[in-house]
């Protein structure tokens, strides 16, 4: 899968993501309404509403994408329907040729990762049937469990040809609690990309594997290193826009071919309109909005990896 | 919601949960058959396996224990139709006065870890309505993002008197890749008790906290240093039983009070039936091979803590 990634980011010009991660409180009064009014203040109307939202950025950007990564919290939050508003979006995606992202950060042991797996990732047979129940290309995975947590995972990816990214250094302020503390003289994250690493050579594809690693755009420093650590590993880079991540400070995360990371924006993307600088489209608009903001983001970006 | 907890416990003089973590693998045949007849061999079909299954062990241990765990991976691996057994079983749970300790193992950050906080503790408000989606008592919820993933979490029980139990040392045999390693002359694990405890701190209610941890029966001595370092943190107690944990390693994870543990088995439980030692009850009458299994475990366990 990190090929057909990578093919994709190529063909587009464009090592960038987004983040299909709504609100309720990001989308425009017109969208609620006509979503509520089919079915009420209620959660399948909340999801319709976040449904007919991504639906309206995902016709306005996918031309301009290589992939999409929906954050199932937010999904999640609205219940059963929410969850088939984000099973509707994974489907969606993939029948516009971009690649899904499920950012779930799941991890457990044995035979729970193992369901995880399958949900997300693999199959599950039914008496005599088979079944790919969620059916993302790539999932989001917590490592703090260790290799009993990943080798589900990992094993999935090779049966299927999916990939899957590890949470190594994350984006967020109390990220260093314990992700930096120092081990034998190298901080945790660094054991853990160690671990990536290793985790991934049964499934590389060409120059990259299908285990890749999340490592925040507003830790530039431990990016460089880590890009050193993994040479392999895809990195997801979150944390640029709205987080405080700056263009100037990715360049650590690509390798020498231009290759090797893809950034990710959220809220700076899919409530672009509700930005100053996006303003004169006005709710109405707000998918045109969208389109802009990654027109400028991949302006922004491109010229970082040359 | 800890004082729930400890109230169940005390009336049933059982500090045990049971897990329910269906896998089709576990369930008899005749119950498969009734669902895939009903829906066929479908993702709906399992669900109702699952649920058929669950509803039977509920119905045959309910008044002896005070609390269950759903492993919602074994749900989530049957897409949406699995997750409407998931929430079925937290609800009928609920209705025979069970606590529901949901063990979904999130962990995001900030607005992301507040949608799963909001999914499965709290409340999530739609226009001018408020609704409930998962509604379990507790949830499990992984460290390894810091006091920004927790945070959120502990907002929510305060405001719903709900709780978490927080990964500590997880029962499986690779935790100590990370778990172990030292840092500062302390093992990681020892820092995230110590956290726990700090996050635990402004939701006291009584002896105990509902902030609680999990920490594996397959460590005791690793139980025995953490129950001093987190006086105050009820510790939910995975690895006994199939796992290998033995009645007599659980000692140390109770206070001086009798309290302050909850011990869990899940296939040891749910799949007694498939057991040598239960098989006289035969696939037929599964259900009440768990029941036995349940009070073979509680007369296994009620000695150790006196």
């Amino acid at each position: 899968m990190v090929r057909k990634l990578i093919q994709n980011i190529m063909e587009k010009n464009a090592p960038v993501v987004v983040g299909l991660d709504p609100m309720l409180s990001y989308i425009p009064e017109q969208v609620k309404k006509e979503a509520f009014e089919r079915y009420g203040e209620t959660l399948e109307g909340a999801a319709e509403a976040v449904w007919l939202y991504n639906k309206a950025i995902v016709d306005a950007v996918y031309d301009l994408i290589p992939a999409v990564k929906p954050q199932i919290a937010m999904y999640e939050q609205f219940g059963i329907p929410g969850i088939i508003a984000y099973k509707k979006t994974v489907d969606y995606c993939h029948g516009k040729g971009l690649v899904v992202i499920g950012d779930v950060k799941r991890g457990d042991i044995g035979s729970t990762s193992a369901a995880y797996a399958a949900a997300h990732l693999g199959t599950v047979t039914v008496g005599g049937k088979t079944y790919a129940p969620f059916d993302e290309d790539f999932a989001t995975v917590n490592p703090y469990l260790g290799t009993d947590g990943i080798q589900p995972f990992v094993d999935v990816c090779k049966k299927e040809d999916k990939g899957i990214f590890v949470l190594v250094k994350t984006s967020n302020p109390s990220s260093g609690e314990f992700q930096d503390r120092s081990i034998d003289g190298k901080p945790l994250y660094e054991l853990v990309g160690e671990m990536v690493n290793r985790w991934g050579e049964e499934t590389r594809d060409g120059a990259y594997s299908n285990v890749g690693a999340v490592v925040g755009a507003t830790y530039p420093e431990m990016g460089r290193l880590l890009r050193k650590v993994m040479p392999h590993a895809y990195i997801l880079v979150p944390g640029y826009g709205a987080q405080g991540g700056k263009a100037a400070d990715l360049a650590p995360y690509f390798n020498a071919d231009g290759l090797g990371a893809i950034v990710n924006s959220s809220r700076g993307i899919i409530a672009a309109y509700k930005q100053e600088r996006y303003a004169s489209f006005g709710a109405e608009h707000f998918a045109e909005a969208s389109r802009q903001a990654v027109e400028d983001m991949l302006a922004d970006i491109r010229p970082v990896i040359g």
